[in-house]
């Protein structure tokens, strides 16, 4: 039997919705390492959506259940459906749908508010000592809910400019937790709270890099589940 | 100096766009042959936009270049300014959109009209003799423009249930072409006219062997490049 894991998206797309090939890269390594996967979204209108060919905010209103069917190829649930007993590990890709959809991170920083049913999915994996495997952005989710963790969302610094959002580390540590410096193909475990964690696109690298980093993430996750 | 690779695109999401996770494999496998890679989509309206929860049509309009959008990262131009000059291999993902948007496939079968600049592009590239890359049911759009030519959509039988749209295979061989029966991990490559074919999502198979099938399919274009 292979580990049971809920993948939680937030919408189809970098600059409104989940990042599509962080997405797509965990989906992948998920099928190879033998998982069976349900895909889940919250069931609530986008904060905003965005025209990603101009990279400016439009008038439409977007679900981000229903765009988020967009990567599940239809097949997808009502996060508020999710039951953490029926899964062995959780997994949310990254892109300021994230920041935007699940918490109001984009708008508010680490004063953010956790959506409701992100909130609980979150308290039930973690109560349970099930993994919870997060890239990009969505570090700060459990920065949020779980202070003092362990995460990294790349380097803390601009290395080469490389990580041009690398001020995320310093509010992460000032939510009381732990930020682990870290490269693109690398992911960090927080083994005391089964939290695993990769920078992926907060790194300007290859996509090939990013997928790989992913990799270390999901295979990393699916050894704890 | 990395291969010069054009993707183009046709929306985003399997039912009215490009099939995201086919589109994505492309590029990482693209990325990680260390091809230099700009992605291209017609600037159009969208032939119908589907509710991708229901399967159902929507009244909304969308303009195929701004969905696409959403896979490149904003990183995207108008397929009427590509220049195959400039490039050395064309790449078209799959998904229902490349039958809807770049030809009328859906609609009228192997009788379809062909978007004036997938027209162009395709003939530009064969006619330099520059390596085409199809997955899924983008080697219609082969089939149609190069009659003689040598494709895959996977097998011409329902093997097992898992090509539920063989018949497409039917319809590439009335077209005067000739049709390969290949696994979903392997691409077919006409020598002659430098097109390479995978079946990708035409065969139900785990997402890994797809991701594996495209990057036949991506390596045999970079060598053929």
């Amino acid at each position: 039997m292979g580990k049971r894991v809920a993948l939680v998206l937030a919408g189809c797309g970098v600059f409104d919705g989940s990042e599509i090939h962080e997405a797509s890269a965990a989906l992948v390594h998920l099928s190879r390492g033998g998982a069976e996967v349900k895909i889940f979204a919250p069931n609530t209108e986008q904060r905003d959506v965005v025209n990603h060919l101009k990279g400016s905010p439009t008038e439409e209103k977007r679900n981000v259940l229903v765009e988020s069917a967009r990567l599940a190829r239809g097949n997808i649930q009502d996060l508020a459906e999710l039951k953490a007993s029926e899964f062995d590990a959780v997994i949310f890709p990254g892109g300021f749908g994230v920041a935007k959809n699940l918490c109001s991170w984009a708008v508010d920083g680490k004063d953010c508010t956790v959506n409701e049913h992100v909130n609980s999915t979150l308290q039930a994996f973690h109560s349970a000592k099930k993994p919870i495997g997060l890239c990009c952005i969505s570090p700060v989710l459990a920065a949020k809910v779980f202070p003092g963790c362990e995460v990294t969302v790349g380097q803390d610094k601009d290395v080469d400019g490389r990580f041009p959002d690398a001020e995320t580390a310093s509010a992460i540590v000032e939510l009381g937790c732990k930020h682990i410096c870290k490269n693109v193909n690398e992911s960090h475990v927080d083994k005391a709270n089964k939290i695993v964690t990769t920078c992926a696109f907060m790194c300007k690298a290859p996509l090939h890099e990013i997928f790989d980093g992913i990799g270390t993430m999901v295979q990393e996750v699916l050894k704890l589940a």
